[in-house]
């Protein structure tokens, strides 16, 4: 291991259950022996409660957007001039940093797509669909229902897009697998920060919750749902994409308000469904409510 | 390793070099010591005429278009009732293939994602720019200019893009390190055989060219370019693609005829280059001449 832990006081409080656990948990790097460690006593994380993010745009909109989720920082030698403000907060706050070898950040990440940063941080609890609609602004409206979208990095994309073209929620089913893991979070590139997970429930009360609020629900279906770009979207709008592979459930397909289908060639079956998905979060936004520049 | 070769015949001619050197070179199965390996004489492939496909919808797209390209197929035995229009065409033509484990393919493949089938085929040669241009029917046309794009998976994701929006070409540059991997055809899901990849040299001879034949050149630019939704998009446009990370070069966009970004919310620096790119063929598909479904 390259450094020792940088500038490291007494913790105390929620911040102790930084430390301790996930080091031994996860192969974390130790501290140097000239460096003592932090004495106070350790608090393990609950299970759950932390993810462990890398990629630098995806720590510094976690630090933007919830500087104090943030519980410990690895990073390069060469990244800690882009990273000044957020280490400095780190000692006023006295969150632990550690400057570490690429090689670290690769077992720390499990990828090597880290981009010289990797950080311990809480994560955000979901909205519930009631919390989530009680916040929101009237007027348009835009969200997306994931039913069965399982791949990290389709996921950390429609993030990405979805942060791009303003969406207000993802809303997860009942039983949903998907939580914001550290591929996805540095594939979405800090649009996990901007964009608020929603756990909705069970599909039947929340479509219906969901229309009550004005909302309509349109399937998104490879063939056979009406032309995207010939189609009247609603003000409010809830797109249900499928999973990967086997598309929408053709039943929930048929609980909704309209269905849509984005024409094609039929050279290949379908688009992938992260690229379906910012295609139709951009006709939405180009015909609707466009946000700015 | 499971079977042995299945119905492997002597083998002649340019068949030949599909076996031997692949076997010692990537660590495929060796033959069944009950079933004699091919006594043919073995000419070594030449370097990159050979790539590797896994996936489904990968290799089932290779045979519909190329099936004399196919080298050698390896699969699960799960995978024969689905693969056996091809099964027979490999005994029909004297293309050998095995019947081999999950963990035998995951080596093969490099990659989990092989969907119980591997395939060595022979690269499609890419095209020059004048034969491209010679072949290609009068009328609306879209092309790509790939500047830079290196990740296989946003290349892969590109290419089902461009197959499913009717992309005419996918150009790339001089020196472009792009050439199609297995991981990049497994994510295309067939679309590597939709799309002509053609060498179009360097830049400025390749622009001249392309408006000598009627084509519009648009960079797209994560900011300060004109609205993409608002723009009048010309008949016959190639979009010119940057690369992930920094965008496309900026000396490269001022020599383009138009600058379109696709607007956003800010929320994120940019949409994923797959996405954008998703998301800009289907503007120009959807008001200039979009593909029966």
């Amino acid at each position: 291991m390259a450094g020792p832990w940088q500038k490291l006081p007494p913790r105390r409080g929620h911040d102790a259950r930084a430390t301790g656990p996930r080091d031994r948990r996860e192969g974390a790097p130790h501290a140097d022996a000239a460096t003592p460690r932090d004495p106070a006593p350790r608090v393990p994380a609950r299970r759950g409660e932390e993810v462990r993010l890398h990629g630098l745009n995806a720590v510094r909109a976690l630090f933007q957007a919830r500087p104090e989720a943030l519980r410990k920082l690895y990073l390069t030698q060469a990244r800690v001039p882009a990273l000044k403000p957020l280490l400095a907060w780190c000692v006023a706050n006295r969150v632990g940093y550690r400057v570490v070898e690429e090689a670290d950040l690769n077992k720390l990440a499990a990828s090597a797509h880290h981009e010289g940063v990797v950080a311990d941080v809480l994560r955000r609890p979901p909205l519930t669909l009631e919390a989530w609609l009680a916040a929101l602004p009237a007027g348009p409206a835009l969200a997306l229902w994931l039913d069965g979208v399982g791949n990290p990095h389709n996921f950390g994309a429609i993030l990405r897009s979805a942060a791009h073209f303003g969406v207000a929620g993802l809303l997860l089913p009942q039983d949903s697998p998907l939580a914001l893991s550290g591929a996805a979070a540095r594939v979405a590139e800090g649009g996990a920060e901007a964009v608020p997970l929603v756990q909705a429930g069970d599909s039947a009360s929340a479509f219906a919750t969901l229309r009550a609020a004005g909302f309509g629900l349109a399937a998104t279906l490879v063939e056979g749902g009406d032309n995207l770009f010939a189609a009247k979207l609603p003000q409010r709008l809830v797109y249900v994409m499928g999973a990967e592979g086997e598309g929408m459930d053709r039943n929930l397909a048929k609980t909704c308000d309209l269905t849509l289908s984005i024409p094609g060639t039929g050279r290949v079956e379908s688009l992938n469904v992260a690229s379906a998905t910012a295609v139709l979060l951009a006709q939405w936004a180009s015909v609707i409510n466009f946000p700015t520049i």
